[in-house]
C-alpha cells in the first residue's frame, strides 16, 4: 500500500479546545459524502487498519443517531453520539461520545468543499469543553486512526468510481 | 410576582468559549428534571415572561431530537437540536441551533445536583466554537429568559408539589 499524496492536517487550537483536521481527496463531493453518511461504506473506511468496524446503529440525519464499535484483536471500543444536522452534501454536525468515558462529549461539525475537478477538501472541527479534554483526545492515538482511515477513504472513493 | 431568592450565576469564562449557568431551586431532583425534560412542563417556563413556547417536537431521550419556538408578538423564534444523552435524572446533553443563525451550534450539557432537603442545583454549561461565537450568544439578551425562565420555573415547580 502505497503512502497517499495527500497530507492530512491536524492542529490544535492553541487558544479554544479545539481540533481542526483537514484533507483532500481525489473525488467528487457526493461521493466523499456517500463514504461519511453511509453506513457500510463509513464501516469500511473508519479507524485504523489494524481495526474493524461494526455499525450497530446508524440513522445519518438530522436529529438521528449513531453507535459503532471499533473492533481491535477482539476488544470493542464503542462510540455514540446524535447527528445534530445533516446538510445538502456539505455539512455533517454530530456529538461523539467514547462509552468508556460517558461523560466526555465533542461536537464534531465535517464541511465538504468542492474544489472543482472531481476534488474534494475535508474540514472537520471537533469542539471540547477544556483544553484538558482536547489534548487527551489528541493524546488517545486518534492520529494514527485518522490517517490511515483517510487513506482507506482515497482507495474507497477510487473503488467506488 | 415577587423576585425569587434564588440568584441566576451566568458566568463567561475568561479563557474558553464557554457559559456556565448556576441556579438553585427549592424543590426535589426528580421534579426539576420532569420540568426540564416533560414538554408540556418545558413550555411552561422557557423563555422571557413576554413570550410563549410552543413545542413542535420533542423525544427527550437519548438520540432523541426537539424542536421549539418562542413567540413573541406573533414573531416566532425558532430552536431545534439533538438530545445526545438523557441519563437518569441527573444529566441532560443536547445540542442547540437557532434556526435564523444556522450555522451556529452549541453544545448544553444540564447536571443536576440533589443538596438533601428537597433542593436542587442545576448547572448549565454551553460550549460553542469560539470567544466570538460566545460573545453574540451572551448579547442576544440570553440572559433575561435565563432569569425569567427560572423564576417562572419556581413557580411551576411549586404548583407540581
Amino acid at each position: 500500500m502505497t503512502a497517499s499524496k495527500h497530507q492530512t492536517e491536524i492542529a490544535a487550537d492553541p487558544d479554544l479546545p479545539t481540533i481542526r483536521i483537514v484533507r483532500e481527496f481525489d473525488a467528487p463531493r457526493e461521493r466523499v459524502f456517500r463514504a461519511f453518511t453511509e453506513p457500510d461504506l463509513f464501516a469500511q473506511w473508519n479507524g485504523p487498519r489494524s481495526t474493524t468496524t461494526r455499525v450497530d446503529r446508524w440513522d445519518c440525519r438530522t436529529g438521528g443517531n449513531y453507535r459503532y464499535a471499533v473492533v481491535l484483536d477482539g476488544q470493542e471500543y464503542c462510540f455514540y453520539g446524535s447527528f445534530h444536522e445533516v446538510r445538502g452534501v456539505e455539512r455533517v454536525v454530530q456529538t461523539f461520545t467514547y462509552e468508556d468515558m460517558p461523560d466526555g462529549v465533542s461536537l464534531e461539525t465535517a464541511t465538504l468543499e468542492d474544489l472543482g475537478g472531481g476534488r474534494t477538501r475535508v474540514t472537520m472541527l471537533s469542539v471540547l469543553d477544556s483544553m484538558q479534554a482536547r489534548d487527551g483526545l489528541l493524546a488517545s492515538g486518534m492520529e494514527v486512526g485518522v490517517v490511515e482511515g483517510f487513506e482507506k477513504l482515497d482507495e474507497l472513493v477510487t473503488e467506488l468510481a
